[in-house]
């Protein structure tokens, strides 16, 4: 039976999601933040819905069975194939990056033409799109999947000058069309200064971390489950957690994670 | 009980190790080829030892229910972490990759100073230095990982120009003092003219495919195991069909995959 003081459960394919962890972190600092990633079949992104839901099934599990009291998808590609399947599926409350983000590009865009990137399977399934019109439905979306964007974050390239290419060649189709741009991936943040620079400063990047971070408040505020305790983040992840330790450091700065354990997902 | 009609199983964790399979294809025509690729799992270049070895064994138990009369590696990562483990497990002949690129870049080595480069996995794994040492001491090898060639070769982005400056940064450790490169991750043929252009004509690029090729023959007519058969190739994957035979295709020129079928991995 979950409590105030049960911890909140957040799931991502790999290192993405600590930016959503981050963001939650700093908005709800008294709560007790439980990360799993699934660095054992990251990516999600190139996969099938059929795949991704399998996945993103036993990453809840392994986190419900550690008395979570609501369920974070972190991940742009679980949210938009999952997410609809796997709420009728569980008791506690679960929330996504899709809703969130769209809200906030939508409160964003003055000229009600919005850019959608993401990964493929993100901007296959048009989550995006669908969520944004049905806040607007006179809003027009263009959208394109980024897949260079991930290995690049990963490798520590976000501001290198192969970043600001492959920006400018994914990002052609939107440029000078719209005036706000959702970051559908959670590791899209580590490119923000690239991906400004080649849109321009006129152009509005929607983080779907901090949208999701003020839902996830919402959302306890409105049960009466904010936590009154002192905080902690644990991390979980299906294998290497040296090399999560070791990226992950460089999303959320050098030394934010402690201790990585190890745990068998298939089991789950 | 496997004879010389039966198939010659493949597998990669995804479309790299097709260009394995198109190089056995053209040296023995008569031979029944089946592929697995393990695309919801894709990639293992970022995994763990025993995490690749658990992948890569239930790949193997895959291909050995389809009857087959030998197993090739064809993902570097695979025979890097797993091969010496695997080898022990099964009772038919298992060939990887490694062996055969280390023993053809020892034989185009002039100056005795031959470069790998690889996933992340295969170069922190050693095996390409070791290898080659066995076969002679003397040599000198600097490694050096590559990620984001595989995601290039992916996006059929080889011969852009950001491969072009990915190359430059990459390979600046061994420009001007290798003669030899191996390409130790079967999706780099794909940027093989690239590599070429950056590290200049003098260097010999080995590419593991067609070594492993001439291994295979000659491991079948040591065996008496040769087919004489009409030759075929049958193509299954862990997840996305689709995705495997577009980027497949990719690789092998258009219309060269038919059939993609589907299996559950997880079960064997």
């Amino acid at each position: 039976m979950s409590d105030k003081s049960s911890g909140i459960g957040i799931f991502d394919s790999g290192v993405g999601g600590l930016t959503v962890l981050q963001s939650i972190k700093k908005r709800l600092p008294k709560e007790t933040l439980i990360y799993f990633g699934d660095t054992a079949r990251v990516p999600y992104g190139t996969k099938s819905t059929e795949t991704v839901t399998k996945f993103a099934r036993q990453d809840i599990h392994f986190l419900m069975s550690q008395g979570v009291k609501m369920i974070v998808a972190a991940c742009n590609t679980a949210s938009a194939l999952a997410l609809d399947t796997l709420k009728k599926e569980i008791d506690i409350p679960i929330i996504g990056v899709i809703e969130p983000g769209a809200k906030g590009a939508v409160a964003a865009s003055l000229n009600k033409k919005i850019g959608v990137i993401g990964t493929e399977a993100t901007i296959n399934s048009d989550a995006y799109s669908l969520a944004i019109r049905r806040i607007d439905k006179y809003i027009s979306v263009v959208s394109h999947a980024c897949p260079l964007f991930v290995p690049m974050a990963e490798e520590g390239w976000g501001e290198h000058r192969i970043a600001k290419i492959a920006a400018e060649e994914y990002l052609s189709v939107m440029k000078g069309k719209v005036d706000t741009i959702v970051l559908g991936c959670t590791h899209y943040p580590l490119l923000k200064k690239t991906i400004s620079k080649v849109v321009g400063k006129g152009v509005t990047l929607v983080d779907s971390a901090e949208e999701t971070a003020k839902e996830v408040e919402r959302c306890l505020a409105e049960l009466n489950l904010l936590s009154d305790g002192t905080g902690a983040s644990i991390f979980y992840v299906s294998d290497n957690p040296n090399r999560f330790k070791l990226v992950g450091d460089n999303f959320l700065g050098n030394g934010s994670i402690g201790r990585v354990d190890k745990i068998d997902i298939d089991t789950f």
